[in-house]
């Protein structure tokens, strides 16, 4: 079943690529539902974020009309960059099957690994460099935020 | 200069939450020229991958017509997280600067921290366990993605 899904998945990459666009594809699957289907759409929708399975998240809420997933699968034919891996934590999905991994994707040319690295890193040490500046009312946002009573936490 | 910036995205934050949305805000800035401003829509749009930095990463690469943001500075309200992290790197910004911690949106009830976390563990230990599967087709998207002379790389 399992074996099944990650195919598609896989399936889905490569006919991505024949359409010049990234080599990744991913599945989200509820209850033995394909809840959504994607691949790669960087270069197609001018949008660095538009990874297999950010684009599957989002298609995903769409059609269940919720911002988590909870009780989903996920199905990638790659193993979640650190951005896909946020999202996959942030839509609260119950677990994720992958085929190839970040060194996989290092050979093919992709930061994957690249990215795995820098953030261990301290943030003013990353080749990105991520630098802390004190406001004085840096903090307002959290605090008028938890005295909000009509809050949707999320 | 940045500490103005980094004022604004505050503030965006701050008004997000006065409409019920999430307490982050983001700017990216190019040459003195804001390309993009940005709170969080997380529950606004029913999208998990709606935070403050992804969002204006969208948006700045629409107004640019480009999927890389070579040369342009990210100005957030917070720290990002993981997935913003990723998706900083993704779009090749040239330097970040933020106002409040990992630790500061712990406080506040939010994941980051606990993200960070569990980067660090192996997949399948992870709370959303993500389990590696052999499939003999699984190297196919990126063979083919190297043969394809008309690919776009990222």
């Amino acid at each position: 079943m399992h074996r099944g899904y990650l195919q598609q998945a896989v399936e889905l990459a490569i006919e991505n690529v024949k359409c010049n666009g990234g080599p990744y594809g991913a599945l989200i699957v509820r209850q033995g539902e394909i809840i959504a289907a994607c691949a790669n759409g960087v270069t197609r929708d001018l949008d660095p974020t538009a990874h297999a399975e950010v684009l599957a998240i989002r298609h995903a809420c769409r059609n269940l009309q919720d911002y988590q997933l909870t009780g989903c699968v996920l199905y990638t034919s790659c193993e979640p960059c650190p951005m896909c891996l946020g999202a996959i934590y942030w839509a609260r999905l119950e677990s994720v099957y992958y085929a190839c991994s970040r060194d996989d994707a290092a050979a093919a040319g992709f930061d994957d690994r690249f990215i795995y690295e820098q953030i261990a890193l301290l943030p003013g040490r990353r080749s990105i460099p991520m630098h802390y500046l004190e406001l004085a009312d840096a903090g307002l946002p959290f605090n008028v935020w938890q005295q909000n009573v009509a809050k949707k936490p999320y």
